[in-house]
């Protein structure tokens, strides 16, 4: 087996756009990347996989290899193995979110938009990926089929919820997975996995055959092993060109200086900062910006998702209550009969301190910030000493990200070079969109390389 | 006084426009047309009137006579006397929203940005106008201050909750009001007391400085003598030109067909149908459309509206219960202590149904049919009796325009050409924006002359 033990380098895998070089070059058929591709999903140490579909994948590599030699392609992502988190619609397959309640779910009927988008441009489903069960959970350690192990370290989280996805391409298993980010799903295990995240702006892409965890906070997004590849994925989805890159020269950075925004682990605050520099260096204009406002708005998320979530979930507690892993339970029965007034005043405050917090960065183009407060912890563990005081594991995961679920700007976590457990850099769209962000990861990538 | 009894003529005052051609062609100066609005406000029978302000309005019209007659205009709206709903922020005077709640209300600190936009365009604020109690309900007849009257019998509801603002337009006191329309209150006023009332798209008007009823439904309108006074207010509102008219020619004109859609007043039903037959015999092509799933869709209303107005009210109602009215007590008591789900999923139901309802009513330009089932009922009264049967004021009044604050469509009502109690048709905009709504209504206002 490839990778019984730990991965050591940093990204072990091809990038996306090296592999597409080699499929357009002749190098490489789609047919021997999807094979390598379920040969190493299924001997996974890390528990990445729901299910494989191994025949549907290698009849659809076949037709693409076909193509390939008669010159036909499909579009950027032709002969390209995708991972789905299993949130996700994929036309054929179940959706089983990480759980038992879901353990019979039929077959899905169609893709979720952006599963068919992937899919237009040549990719091929090669498998449904773990998820913290029903997404409920930055951790990716509590689900039907046990804990997503980190490749850098088995005993440790991927973190969560979109588990499978950052670990199957940290890996190297995949070049490219989908995952959802309601408050840091798709960042967090990419910043823990040493793997590229991109969350698009709130409503970019459709949530469309995607089970909710929370309506006015779900995302998709993307993970790849470098920032290219983001950018191909994102150009697929997105649908429109890129436009003249942005410029890191006069770029405006803010960097949030309150406590709220510091990290946890020691390890970990030397990196943006590090980014910070490399931007300056660079020519940007460095802003430090203040956000008085962030506890009151912070305090609406929890809310807004427990409420969302406990009245999808109403129903199945009350019939089926023993199919849900004990932790979950716990935490949607948390919010059973809350009142209407508590939802309704968070959702106001929300949109009261949207705009404050806007006004409180001012006109910078992006944010730089740490991508969460820990790196990996151990599997299960609720909580980890640093400095002799215990820090609890979910908010350290969760406060740095949820932040941008609820104002819906668009964000990436970006992986710091370092050996041993990986950092994230986040890298948060204000003036900037998605392609505009991902121009700043690339341009930190480089300077990192 | 010139209004004791009833108001026999359909429209006794005088239309924006025409009076915009009187003052810029010097035959009226700003404070003689305020003045004489003052005046006839302050001897009103009807109880439109919650806040008259003289000495403002008469210094501001003195200005604008200055300006005029040095030729300067300060925009197409200038020395035009505006009312203005007591739900919605004047500078300088409390809003009461016809409650004792807000009996001692400060002045409020700035325009609402309607108000403002109205201002800067040369009008000029002489009253905040009746409104049902926190803008709670269709009728206009229960207000700390009593119920408004309709001038075309002042024993029978005006309609509400832009009660005065409806009134005081069809009385002949002002050319113009602001009122807000959260499930019928501008529509459904204007019909029953004979102008034209504009709900613009939701969003298009910003609801800051308006005292919310339910906010994912509150809308801000206008009120007005005639169609091309909706016009002119809705060009200042909408800042942008109208673009090329609407031809009637060619027209797609949905006629909802369900039952839920029929009015229960027998005299109503001949001028929604007549509306039909005149724009068809000028080129419309009529197409019949039905809606399944009204019923459903409709039901989310009064969960989405009782949920978030006891959110509002909630405090106050614990510390104040005797300041509200006993009715709007007991309607918004009846929200309390009620679950989060079943707000949330009001919402989504909301959220899945009107695309649903889209579909149905496919693509049509605008749909045509009745305001209200019913005319306007004696004050007081919570049933009447039609044919036998007892028909509920409520939704009557309701159920024919809450469908497009749930969509957030715009709808125009016009009066039809009737003596007696008014009846309004109601034209909505389903490929058309509000001005071709109003291009729409100003066809059957030419029509019906």
């Amino acid at each position: 087996m490839r990778h019984s033990g730990a991965v050591t380098e940093s990204f072990p895998g091809q990038s996306l756009p090296t592999l597409i070089d080699a499929i357009r070059a002749g190098r490489l058929t789609p047919s021997e990347h999807v094979a390598q591709a379920l040969e190493r999903l299924a001997a996974d140490p890390f528990n990445t996989v729901i299910t494989l579909d191994v025949e549907r994948a290698m009849a659809a590599a076949a037709a693409l290899t076909d193509e390939a030699t008669q010159g036909r392609w499909r579009g950027p992502l032709h002969g390209i193995a995708l991972g789905v988190k299993d949130l996700i619609d994929v036309a054929g397959l179940p959706t089983r979110c990480g759980s038992n309640v879901l353990r019979d779910a039929p077959p899905a009927v169609a893709d979720a938009p952006a599963v068919a988008q992937l899919r237009a441009a040549g990719a091929v489903i090669v498998a449904k990926l773990h998820t913290q069960e029903f997404a409920h959970g930055p951790t990716g350690d509590v689900a039907a089929t046990g804990p997503a192990r980190n490749p850098h370290d088995p005993t440790r989280i991927t973190g969560g919820s979109s588990s499978g996805s950052a670990a199957a391409v940290a890996a190297g298993y995949l070049p490219l997975a989908l995952g959802t980010d309601t408050g840091c799903s798709v960042r967090t295990p990419a910043a823990l996995c040493g793997v590229v995240g991109l969350k698009p702006t709130y409503g970019a892409v459709s949530t469309d055959g995607v089970f909710p965890l929370a309506e006015t906070l779900d995302h998709v997004g993307v993970l790849t092993g470098d920032v290219a590849g983001a950018a191909l994925a994102w150009s697929v989805l997105n649908g429109r060109d890129a436009g003249a890159p942005v410029a890191v020269d006069g770029l405006r950075v803010g960097v949030p200086m309150d406590d709220y925004w510091q990290p946890a682990d020691p390890a970990i605050a030397p990196w943006p900062a590090a980014a910070v520099a490399a931007l300056a260096a660079a020519g940007a204009r460095v802003v430090e910006v203040r956000t008085p406002m962030i506890d009151e708005l912070v305090a609406t998320y929890p809310l807004i998702v427990g409420n969302e979530a406990y009245t999808t979930h109403a129903r199945w507690l009350a019939r089926r209550p023993a199919d849900y892993q004990p932790l979950i339970r716990e935490r949607l029965l948390s919010f059973a009969d809350r009142p209407a007034v508590e939802y309704i005043q968070a959702q106001r405050t929300r949109r009261r301190l949207v705009p404050e917090f806007g006004a409180a960065v001012g006109d910078v183009d992006v944010l730089v910030l740490p991508t969460t407060r820990l790196r990996a912890t151990p599997i299960g563990a609720a909580s980890v000493p640093i400095d002799g005081a215990d820090v609890d594991v979910r908010p350290a995961m969760l406060a740095l990200n949820s932040p941008f679920n609820l104002t819906g700007w668009p964000a990436v976590s970006v992986p710091a070079p370092v050996d041993g457990l990986p950092i994230g850099v986040q890298i948060v769209g204000v003036g900037l969109d998605e392609y505009g962000i991902i121009d700043v990861a690339a341009a930190l990538e480089r300077a990192w390389r």
